[in-house]
C-alpha cells in the first residue's frame, strides 16, 4: 500500500508521501514515492504513485527518458498546460498496463498517479491520475488530492486544508495526516517525503525526508499527541458534568460548556428542540438492507 | 453503511452508533443500530450492529423473546459469562444467515455485531461477534472496538482512548470519531446515538441522541473544529520558518521548535543524525510489486 498527499494553496503546492512498498507482508521495502521532473526556471512537476510499481517506473522513465529527447514529439518538456501533462502521463500509464496485460498474469498493475506543479505562465495545478488515464483536478471546496490508503489521513485535511492555509501548515497538516495512516496500516511507512513549491517560484523551496526517529518528526508527533488529548478534554462538557461539579467548582467559563442543551433520555421528548430521546424499542423487519 | 465503537475503560463502557441505513443511495433510512437489553439491576447488554438489517433483527428478536421466556434453555438471562452471551448472539446470527441463504439470492446476508455489558459479579466487557458468531475481545492496549465504516475515525481513538480516560471524554472521544466518519462517508448519517455504562452500576447512566442541529452536537464539532485548527497552527515550526522569524519576533518558547533538526534536502547526506537527504532519483524495476 501507500499514501500520498498534494496541498494546492494560493501560495502554491505541498505534497507528502511514505516510503513503503509492499508485496505481501514478507516482503517490504523503500522505495520513492514523491518524483520530481524540471526544467529549472521553466517548468517543475511532482509526481505521486500508487499502485503497481513496476507501471510506475515506466511512466516515469518515459517521461524522464522523452523531456531529455529533442526530437520527441510529446514530453513534459513541450505540453502547453498542466492538463495537457496530466492526459500525456496518463497515456503512459495505459500503455504500461496494456503490455504487462499483454502476459495475462491476472496481477493488478493498475497504478493512480497525482501529477502537481506549474509551467511559467500558468497556473500551480494538480490532478489525480486514474488508472484508465483520464484525471480529475482539485478544487477550492476540495483543495487536495490522496492516493492509496486514504481514509486515516483524511479527517484532518477535511477540517483544516483552505487555499488560503500557509504552506508550512499545510505541510505540517499532511505529515499529520501521513503519521495518523501509518499508525494504521502497516502497509503504509516512514521514512516520509515531502515538498514544497511555492507559487513562481519555478522550483522546489523546501523538501524534506523524515524518519521516526528525526528529531523534527518525533517533535511534531509530541506535540500532535499532547494538543490532541487536550482537545478532547477541552470539549463541552455534558450537562450532567456540569450540574455535578457545580457544587465543586463554580468558576463557569473555563471550558465552553453547552450547559442544559442536551437531555437523558426521556419518554416526553421534545423532537421540535432539535434532539430526539433515544428509543431501544425493536425494528421492524426489512430484507436486504444494510 | 454503519459505524458504531464501544469503548471499554477502567470506569465502564461507552458505546456510540449512527442511524443511517441504505440499500443504495436512493434508499436511506433511519434505524438504531444501538440496542439494549437488561435485567435492571442484574444485567445490562448493548448490542451495536452492521451489515444486514434483516439479520440483525433476527437477532434481536429472537435475543429478545428468550431472554423473557423462562423456559429457554440459553438466553441473556441465563447466561453465566459475557463471553457466553456473545457466544449465543453468534450462534443466533450463523442460524440468521443460513436460514436467508436458502433462498440463495446471492445476497449479503452478514452482519457484524459488538456486545457490551456486564453481567452481576464479572467484569464489564466488549466482543466483536463476526458473521461467522467467533468473537474477540477488547484488550488493554486495544480498549476499542469498531464495526462498519472505521477507518476516518480510528485516528482520534487510537490517540486518545486509553483504559484510564474518564467515561464522559470517552464519549465525547466517540463523538468526534463519529462526526469524522459522518463527514466523509454519507452512508453514515446523524442523528447518533451514545450511552454510556459505568461499572458495577447494571444500568444505562445516560443516553443520548445528538442531531446535527442539537446545539450540544453542534457546540461539540465547534469546538473541535476550532481546537484542531490551533493545534495544527502551534505545531514545531520548520528551521527555515524559525531562522526567517528571529529577526522580526526574537521571542522563543512561544511554540515549541525543532530548531536545526531537520534539513533541506543536500547532496552531503548524513543518514546516521537520524534523516536522510531526499533522493529523486529513478528506481529500478520491480514487477509486482505495489
Amino acid at each position: 500500500m501507500t499514501y500520498c498527499v498534494a496541498i494546492k494553496c494560493n501560495d502554491g503546492l505541498v505534497f507528502a508521501a511514505d516510503t513503503r512498498t509492499a508485496a505481501g507482508v514478507d516482503d517490504v521495502r523503500t522505495y520513492n514515492k514523491l518524483h520530481v521532473l524540471e526544467v529549472p526556471g521553466q517548468r517543475v512537476f511532482v509526481i505521486l504513485s500508487a499502485g503497481n510499481l513496476a507501471t510506475t517506473q515506466y511512466v516515469l522513465a518515459y517521461a524522464r527518458r522523452e523531456m531529455n529527447d529533442p526530437n520527441a514529439t510529446t514530453s513534459l518538456r513541450t505540453v502547453r498546460h498542466m492538463f495537457d501533462a496530466a492526459d500525456y502521463l496518463g497515456q503512459l500509464s495505459v500503455r504500461a498496463q496494456k503490455q504487462a496485460a499483454e502476459a495475462n498474469m491476472n496481477v493488478n498493475v493498475e497504478t493512480t498517479l497525482i501529477l502537481g506543479g506549474q509551467i511559467m505562465g500558468e497556473d500551480p495545478a494538480i490532478y489525480m491520475i486514474y488508472p484508465l488515464g483520464n484525471c480529475i483536478s482539485a478544487s477550492p471546496e476540495m483543495p487536495f488530492l490522496q492516493i492509496g490508503e486514504i481514509k486515516y489521513g483524511k479527517p484532518i485535511l477535511d477540517r483544516f486544508v483552505r487555499p488560503q492555509v500557509k504552506l508550512e501548515d499545510a505541510a505540517r497538516c499532511a505529515l499529520v495526516s501521513l503519521d495518523s495512516t501509518m499508525r494504521s496500516n502497516i502497509s503504509v511507512g516512514p521514512p516520509v517525503d515531502v515538498a514544497i513549491l511555492p507559487r513562481d517560484g519555478l522550483a522546489i523551496s523546501h523538501s524534506l525526508r523524515l524518519d521516526f526517529d528525526t528529531p523534527y518528526y518525533a517533535s511534531l508527533k509530541d506535540s500532535w499527541g499532547r494538543q490532541l488529548e487536550n482537545a478532547v478534554r477541552n470539549l463541552p462538557k455534558f450537562d450532567w458534568e456540569v450540574q455535578q461539579s457545580l457544587p465543586l467548582s463554580p468558576h463557569p467559563g473555563s471550558n465552553f460548556v453547552a450547559g442544559q442543551q442536551q437531555r437523558q433520555v426521556d419518554a416526553s421528548s421534545h423532537p421540535q428542540q432539535g434532539w430526539q430521546a433515544a428509543q431501544w424499542s425493536s425494528d421492524t423487519d426489512d430484507s436486504g438492507r444494510r
